[in-house]
């Protein structure tokens, strides 16, 4: 007989396109070590970055009602883009709050620049829908943004080149803009990005500073729930649980990559018709 | 009022995870000009390449079962990865002949060797599948089969960076173990590689054959309609129709690199459930 007590408390409901999505969760741990995550990554179509706003849009619903199924107390895009394309629908959509990682990286960016100018990078899908450059022309005090999809590294991550001699020259080849517009600030809009910071901070040099969005995320997280009196004070450790839509090849190698310790059961489902 | 005749001739059914599946098209269009095509490419799930077999059997039936209903005459299965897994499924379920791409490069690339030693490259999931690995042996006069995934040359490709120096360079390091071995002969697993042809000449150099399945399949293709009585001879310039599962960004470009013309109207689709 096991004595360790029930989890009641309700979950953060993460979601995501695949695995990218658990450096969000990696910082849920770190930020709110007392809150339980449930964790969608929908493995079976990602990526998300390449493909149409509509269909985005559909998926992220679909996610969506996944979590919220689960009694979820509040549900988090931890994709930027699905988080780029998705807000107002999923906003619609939830029954409970809808963190996105747009505005809290946006506002992040805009509180570490000095000069005004900054730089953000992400897939095709969240440069292409503009979010991040009208959250960060709307957070104040920023002249000019940079905007630079940069497709090739999220599979450069995935093939764990992460810090190979031929990452550095694609980050270089796609950094080459943004260091002619002399950026102070680079909001890494794309969940993989985080594990090339080394890689970037090489290119940039120590002028530049480096915005990942999962932390401010985070913190945005943490006023919800503490405004609604629920952060902290569990008895026990909180029981997290992980979904996908498929378990691909390398799944364990990728996602520990990702959550910075080996993953724990991961439960196969089908979602779809939202 | 259009005096062109309704077609009536029914189409080879072909589909892909993707748009890559284009190069075959082109290579039906090539040999078999008088046949009608009905193409469907799974462009809201791709890739297939790092999903499970699992999956990717899921996804293939889906897609085979849409094509079905269309009353095709023949189905292909053009991608790589879903060939590799799917065929005994495909097949199973199918009420017309499947053509797969894996026997007819193996048999193709069973001819081309000279000293017996052959690579073969393709996504993760091909790959790991051991099913060319098994062709080739089967094919008889193969000494050694040297293979090698090579997930980052799909998003390469997509991104148009077809002669670009980086390009080049990672080819370099996928091809380090295969000119190591000495192979004669590299089949190109996967529908993208062939748009990376004088790449692969390059690094390879004159000595190396490259066998590109999509030409040998549509050969077996032309092979079973010319048994069955069906090729040739129509009287009208065969009419396509193409459909995809997500019309996303970019779409048009790289359709077109694919298909070697402008790709005419397309329509999008929802599948599943097969």
């Amino acid at each position: 007989m096991r004595s360790r007590p029930v989890q009641t408390r309700p979950a953060i409901g993460v979601f995501d396109s695949g695995t990218g999505g658990l450096t969000l969760v990696r910082e849920i741990m770190r930020q709110l070590p007392d809150e339980p995550v449930i964790y969608f990554g929908d493995t079976a179509r990602v990526p998300y970055g390449s493909k149409s706003p509509e269909t985005v849009i559909r998926f992220s619903l679909e996610d969506a009602a996944f979590l919220l199924g689960k009694g979820i107390r509040l549900l988090v895009a931890a994709c930027n883009t699905a988080s780029s394309v998705s807000m107002p629908a999923l906003r619609e959509y939830s029954s409970v709050p809808v963190v996105g990682v747009i505005e809290p990286g946006a506002m992040a960016a805009a509180k570490a620049t000095r000069t005004g100018i900054v730089g953000v990078i992400g897939t095709n899908g969240t440069i292409s829908s503009g979010a991040y450059q009208k959250a960060l022309r709307d957070a104040g005090g920023i002249k000019a943004v940079i905007a630079q999809p940069c497709p090739l590294l999220v599979p450069l991550v995935e093939e764990g080149w992460l810090d190979h001699r031929i990452t550095v020259e694609i980050v270089e080849e796609y950094m080459a803009p943004l260091i002619r517009e002399r950026i102070d600030t680079l909001v890494l809009g794309c969940t993989h990005y985080p594990l090339l910071k080394s890689v970037f901070s090489q290119v940039m040099g120590p002028g530049v500073t480096l915005v990942d969005s999962a932390e401010s995320t985070v913190s945005a997280v943490r006023e919800i729930l503490g405004a609604a009196g629920g952060a902290g004070g569990a008895e026990a450790p909180p029981e997290h649980a992980f979904y996908v839509s498929d378990i691909p090849l390398k799944f364990q190698e990728i996602a520990q990559r990702f959550l910075g310790r080996s993953i724990p059961l991961v439960t196969q489902v089908e979602v779809g018709d939202a």
